[in-house]
């Protein structure tokens, strides 16, 4: 219990000064910037299309998301089998360093033990008011009760460890996308600080999420999901590509259902941290 | 030390068990066909492709691999990071039932943990020599000396543990692939048996080799791939799609190198490990 508590210490003091480079580094000219941005967030869009058709090979496999599953087998009664190889997986990355880099950010971070790796000079580009900004509570919970079962079919392989697994390749995605928001925010406000400061200092939340809304790109990304995923969903033959008029039955994941996930969720959501962070930016 | 060797005959005990139904059923009627292998070699074929450009994704990142990255700070003096990573998620994997299913096989079984879950009644459809089979040892070498560093570039982001689960996610795709082996030659010889046992008895892998050789479907299988690396490797952009006169450089990883992935290596170790198996079918 004691060592526990000084894991949790140890891993927000780590945390905190990951990023809290960041007030030291204002007005510096770093990487960031609005294209890097746009770049990153590009990319990963492929990161998580192939990670919801990677998890939506297995079906729902609901006993790994029942507590009850793993109650008659060990002491963690309130514990799902996803609970537990997250928590323990995490643990296990954290100790070889991924949480050095503040762009990943733990599900679990009570349960993290020390890094015994040797520290990486990660860029600081964040303001230290990014230590706070966290939204993986919500992530986790949309993710298994909203859309994990609009991605997978009805059924049960047994193959629980790697139904974990690819959830958790796909929780790690979402959540750097979305917490990737604190440096879309730092890139913006960079750019032109002059546009955020009233309405930062006024605390003005819809004044701030109206500067960062940009419809028509929001709009292009939508429609830029919805393609990756019948691209990368679609059983590739030779000598023959896909077809804009195929049935959505031919896709491995419903390419409506990538549209809406980033035009209801994950777009909205990644605007909340921008904001979120923004509200801190002078502080 | 002891604890160690109790976990170790334990896990030995628990896959023999989870394969040697297969004297049993060997006749009966399961689910697996010639059609059935077909299929799920084709859809690892996409797992596969993601897991490489997932992994491209990241540059080299040799510390990694460099057991003396370790040396300064852990008591693992000979082990590199990626050794570590993938001993302890494997254990944690294996706690939460991954290795009951035989289609799936650890790279350190001695290190395993002992399951904490619930057994789930995998289908028997190996003959017990499935146990014997096991080339996890090469696939490990191949990969990391000869096909990873031509999908990734030169370069150190510092990202060590996500290259590590990355390149896992890689190594567990072609490790079941190329161990489905057993599978692919369980289904053939179920078809016509009169046409292997002469070879298996006379022990003459040459015979069988040939036997298992279709170079028209394995052309097919190699263009295929080549054809999902260029397009789940493409830049997605609305309006356009990939191109085949398109330069290879678009791609995230190199289609010829997948083509040659696949027919210098993953076909002819799926059909040593067929040999390996069917060499045993009869004991």
């Amino acid at each position: 219990m004691a060592s526990r508590l000084v894991f949790s210490v140890c891993w927000f003091v780590l945390l905190l000064s990951s990023v809290c480079g960041g007030r030291r580094l204002r007005g510096e000219s770093t990487a960031l910037t609005l294209e890097s941005v746009r770049k990153f967030l590009t990319r990963e869009e492929d990161s998580i299309v192939f990670s919801l058709i990677e998890r939506a090979k297995y079906p729902r496999n609901a006993p790994a998301y029942d507590p009850s599953y793993l109650g008659r087998a060990t002491k963690f009664h309130a514990l799902s089998l996803v609970d537990l190889f997250v928590r323990e997986t995490e643990a296990v990355q954290a100790k070889d360093g991924r949480y050095q880099n503040p762009v990943e950010i733990p599900f679990f971070p009570k349960h993290m033990t020390l890094t015994s790796v040797p520290p990486y000079n990660f860029p600081n580009e964040l303001h230290a008011a990014a230590a706070s900004v966290n939204v993986s509570n919500t992530i986790w919970r949309k993710y298994f009760d909203e859309w994990l079962p609009q991605i997978t079919s009805q059924g049960d392989d047994g193959n629980y460890a790697p139904t974990a697994a690819a959830d958790l390749v796909c929780l790690q995605a979402l959540s750097r996308r979305i917490h990737y928001g604190r440096y879309v925010a730092e890139a913006k406000y960079r750019e032109a600080p002059q546009d955020y400061n009233t309405a930062i200092r006024a605390k003005d939340r819809d004044a701030l999420m109206k500067l960062l809304t940009f419809e028509s790109q929001e709009d292009a990304v939508k429609r830029r999901v919805e393609e990756k995923a019948k691209v990368f969903g679609q059983d590739v033959t030779l000598g023959k590509r896909v077809d804009d008029s195929s049935n959505a039955t031919n896709y491995k994941v419903d390419p409506v259902v990538v549209y809406r996930l980033y035009g209801d969720w994950v777009i909205p959501m990644t605007k909340m941290v921008q904001v979120e962070y923004l509200l801190r930016r002078l502080d």
